[in-house]
C-alpha cells in the first residue's frame, strides 16, 4: 500500500439500482480502514454537488446507519446525469486541491465512467496526482470489460418474478400481454424475463431485443401464431427495440427507436393552457447525448391498440414495468447485493495500491468445475467510458426467441433464487 | 355438521390476486374432512367452465402440489369475468344435478358475488337443495361489510414496497413522478402508498383518490406548491380517478373518469390497417358493466406531459404500477396469506353446518387491547353483492391527502412488514 496521503471523493451517478448503495457502503467501510486515505467526501448529487462544493464526510457515520443505507435501493448521495465541460472541471479541481483530494470514486455506468475519465484527464493535464475509481452499476448490464454489472441481477430478478406473476395472471384470463421492460441499447434486462419459464407452456412467449430490428407485421404474425397455439401469449418487449436493431446499425448510425415511431401517430390536443409554450421541447435529450425513453408506456399501449385492432383479439394489456425494476426493494439478488459490496471495497484496495494509475473495477467469471465464481480486475477507465456492449449475437436465435439455455447458463447465477409456480398433476395411476 | 351429502364445486373469478390461491387451497384442504362433500370439483375459468362442463377433481391432488400452488399467485382454476344469464344457469344446473352438486365455492369480489347470488337464486326457484357459499378476495378491498378483503394486503404491501423504492429514486434524481395506482371505485389500494412514508419529507407527497372530485388546475398548483417545498414530488393517483368523485355521485350517476376525459384529447393515426375496423370497439365493458381502466397508463403520461407544459419542470415521469400490483410473487404479506387460507377453511365449515343456507364470508376485526385479531362471520350473498364500498369519508382530509393515523390504524397490520430505508445522520456531539 502506498497511495498519497489525502481526502477521498465518492459519488454516485445515472439511473438508481437497488444495490448501488452496496457498492457505497463497501467503499467507505473499506476506507476507513487506510491510513493514505484521511477522510471519505460524499458529493450529493455526483458531479452536481462537486461544482456547488456540497461534501459531506462518511468516516463518522456509524456502522448501524451505513448497514440500513446498504440495503436501501437508489443513491443514498443523490445521483446527476450531468458530463462536465471544461471550464466545470476547473471549478471542480479548485476544491479538490483545496480540500487535498487524492482519490476520486464515481459509481455508475458507462456515462459515469465518461465523466470519470474526463476528471482523470484533466487531472493528467494540470499534474495534478489523483487516482481515479470508476465502479460500475447499471441495471440494463451493458458495459464493456466487465463479465456482468452490480445492479442487473437485481433488476433481473425483479423482471423474471414480475413475469412470473404475470404468466399466472394470464394463464387465470387469456389474452395478449405485452411488458415493456427496461434497457435502452442492450437486451439483457428484457431476456431476465424468459427465467420466468418454469413449465413447457409458460410465458413469456415472445421476446424483442433491441439488438435486433423490429418489424411490426412480423411480430403481429408472431403473436397470431402464439395466440392460436396456446390461447394467450405473453411478450417481452425492450424500450429500445428499432427499425434497424442494434447489430445492424452503422457506424455513427442512430436507431430509428419504434417508441418514436408510434409517437409520431400520436396527436395530443389539449386545451392550449396545458401545451408546451415551445414545441421543440418535446423530446429530452441529456448532456450524455441520451433520449429520454421513458415515456415508452405509450409504446405498450399503441402496440396493444394494434394488436386489438388487427388480430381480433378481445383481451389486449400491456404494462410498462417502470421504475420499480431498478428500485423496488423486494426482489434484491443476494449475489448481486454482495458483488456489488465487492466492486466497491475493491476499488479501494486497488486505488492505494503502490502503482495504481486509474481504472474501472470489472467482473472476471473464473468458474470452477462449473462453480459460479468471479474475481475482479482493473481496467482502463478507456476501455468502458461512453460505449456498450450489447447482448452476445449468438445467444439470439431469431427475433422473438432467445437461445435459452446459453442465457440461463450465465444469468441464473446472478439472479439467485427465483419463486415457483405450482401446478396440479394428472393422475398417474 | 348436517349438511347434505354429495357433491362441490369451486371456481375462482375476477381480477388475480397475489393469494387467491390460499383460499382455494384452504377450501380443498378443508373440505377433504367432511365426510359430507363427497369429491370437489374445480370448475376451470369460473363460469366459463361450469357452462362447457369443464371439471378437475382435487381430493386426490397430493400436498406438496397444493402447498406449492397456495403460494403461487393468480388463480390457479383460472379466473373469467362472466355473469350468467337465465338459460345459462339452466345449463350449469344441468350439469350440477347429473353430478350431484349440493355445494358451490365461488372466489371473487362483488361481481363474483352477483354471480353467486344469481345461482342461489336459481337454485332457490328451482327447489334445488345447494349451498352456495363466496369466498372475498380483491385487491381494490371494496368489499362490504366484511373489514377487509383478502389480498388487499399483499397488495398494499407491493404497493407501499414500490414507493419505499421510488422515494429513494425521486430523492436521488428529483422531479416530479406520477405512479397511477390500481382501484376503480376505492382508494384503499392508493392510501396504501402512504405506508411509504418513514421519514419527515418522505414521499407520495400528494394523493389523490377516486372518492374525491379531480380538479386538474387543483391537481397542478398542489404540486407546484409540493415541488417549491421539497425540490421534488412524488404522487399516488388513483386509475379511478373522476369529475365528481365517488362521495359526490348521485344515485345512477356514472362517473367521468379523467382517464376518459384525457383520452378524449388524444388522437391516434395509425395507417389505415392498424386501425380499428369498428369505430365504437374502443371502449370495452365486460357482462357486469365495467368500463375497462387497464389503458389507464396513458393517463400517466398525459398528466406528466401536462405539469411539464405548464409548471416548467424538465425531470417529469409517470408511472402505471399495473399488473404486479395483483400478482408479483415477492410482496405477499404474511397476515394476508393466512387470512385468504382461512377465510376458504371457514367457507367449508359454515356450509356443512346444519342450517346453513347461503352466504359469503365475511372478517370482523375484534382487536383485543390494541392487539390485532379478527374472526369470520357469514353475511348474506345479498349484502355484498353488486355494490362496492369506498374509503372512509372521515380518513380524508382533503383531495391529495388522507388522516394518515387512521388509514395506519387500520392498514398496517394487513400489510405486515416493510422495507426501512436508511438515510445518514447528524452527528449531535
Amino acid at each position: 500500500m502506498a497511495g498519497p496521503k489525502g481526502n477521498a471523493v465518492i459519488g454516485q451517478s445515472g439511473g438508481p439500482t437497488a444495490v448501488i448503495n452496496r457498492s457505497f457502503i463497501g467503499a467507505i467501510i473499506e476506507a476507513r480502514k487506510h491510513e493514505e486515505i484521511l477522510e471519505l467526501y460524499g458529493a450529493r448529487h455526483g458531479i452536481q454537488g462537486m461544482l456547488n462544493d456540497e461534501y459531506v464526510p462518511l468516516f463518522a457515520q456509524p456502522n448501524f446507519v451505513l448497514q440500513q443505507i446498504s440495503t436501501t435501493p437508489a443513491a443514498a448521495l443523490g445521483s446527476v446525469r450531468h458530463k462536465p465541460a471544461k471550464e466545470e472541471c476547473s471549478k471542480i479541481f479548485k476544491n479538490f486541491k483545496k480540500m487535498n483530494v487524492r482519490y476520486f470514486f464515481y459509481i455508475g455506468g458507462n456515462d459515469s465512467a465518461e465523466t470519470a475519465y474526463i476528471i482523470n484527464s484533466f487531472a493528467a493535464d494540470e499534474g495534478y496526482d489523483l487516482r481515479v475509481v470508476h465502479i460500475p452499476k447499471t441495471i440494463d448490464n451493458d458495459l464493456l470489460v466487465t463479465d456482468h454489472c452490480p445492479g442487473y441481477g437485481s433488476a433481473a430478478k425483479y423482471v423474471a418474478s414480475a413475469f412470473i406473476g404475470d404468466n399466472e395472471d394470464n394463464r387465470a384470463l387469456k389474452g395478449v400481454k405485452i411488458n415493456i421492460v427496461m434497457g435502452r441499447n442492450a437486451g439483457f434486462l428484457t431476456a431476465a424475463s424468459t427465467l420466468a419459464r418454469q413449465y413447457p407452456k409458460d410465458g413469456p412467449h415472445l421476446v424483442y431485443m433491441p439488438e435486433m430490428a423490429f418489424d411490426i407485421d412480423r411480430f403481429l404474425k408472431d403473436i397470431e401464431k402464439t395466440f392460436n397455439e396456446h390461447g394467450r401469449a405473453l411478450i417481452a418487449i425492450s424500450e429500445g427495440i428499432s427499425r434497424q436493431g442494434i447489430y445492424k446499425l452503422k457506424a455513427g448510425e442512430k436507431p430509428d427507436y419504434i417508441s418514436k415511431w408510434l409517437d409520431s401517430f400520436v396527436n395530443i390536443n389539449l386545451p392550449k393552457k396545458y401545451m408546451p409554450v415551445d414545441e421543440n421541447k418535446a423530446v429530452e435529450v441529456d448532456s450524455h447525448g441520451n433520449v429520454n425513453l421513458s415515456g415508452s408506456s405509450m409504446m405498450g399501449e399503441i402496440l396493444a391498440f394494434i394488436v386489438k385492432n388487427t388480430l381480433n383479439i378481445k383481451r389486449v394489456r400491456a404494462d410498462t414495468l417502470g421504475y420499480p425494476q431498478r428500485s423496488f426493494p423486494l426482489a434484491i439478488s443476494e449475489i448481486d447485493a454482495s458483488e456489488a459490496y465487492k466492486v466497491g471495497v475493491d476499488a479501494v484496495i486497488a486505488a492505494v495500491q503502490k502503482n495504481f494509475d486509474e481504472g474501472s473495477v470489472a467482473i472476471k467469471r473464473t468458474d470452477e468445475d462449473g462453480i459460479y465464481k468471479i474475481h475482479t480486475l482493473i481496467t482502463p477507465l478507456q476501455s468502458v467510458q461512453r460505449r456498450t456492449k450489447t447482448f452476445p449475437e449468438d445467444w439470439i436465435v431469431e427475433d422473438g426467441t432467445i437461445d435459452e439455455r446459453k442465457f440461463r447458463e450465465y444469468a441464473v447465477p446472478l439472479v439467485g433464487e427465483l419463486p415457483m409456480a405450482g401446478r396440479f398433476i394428472k393422475a398417474i395411476f
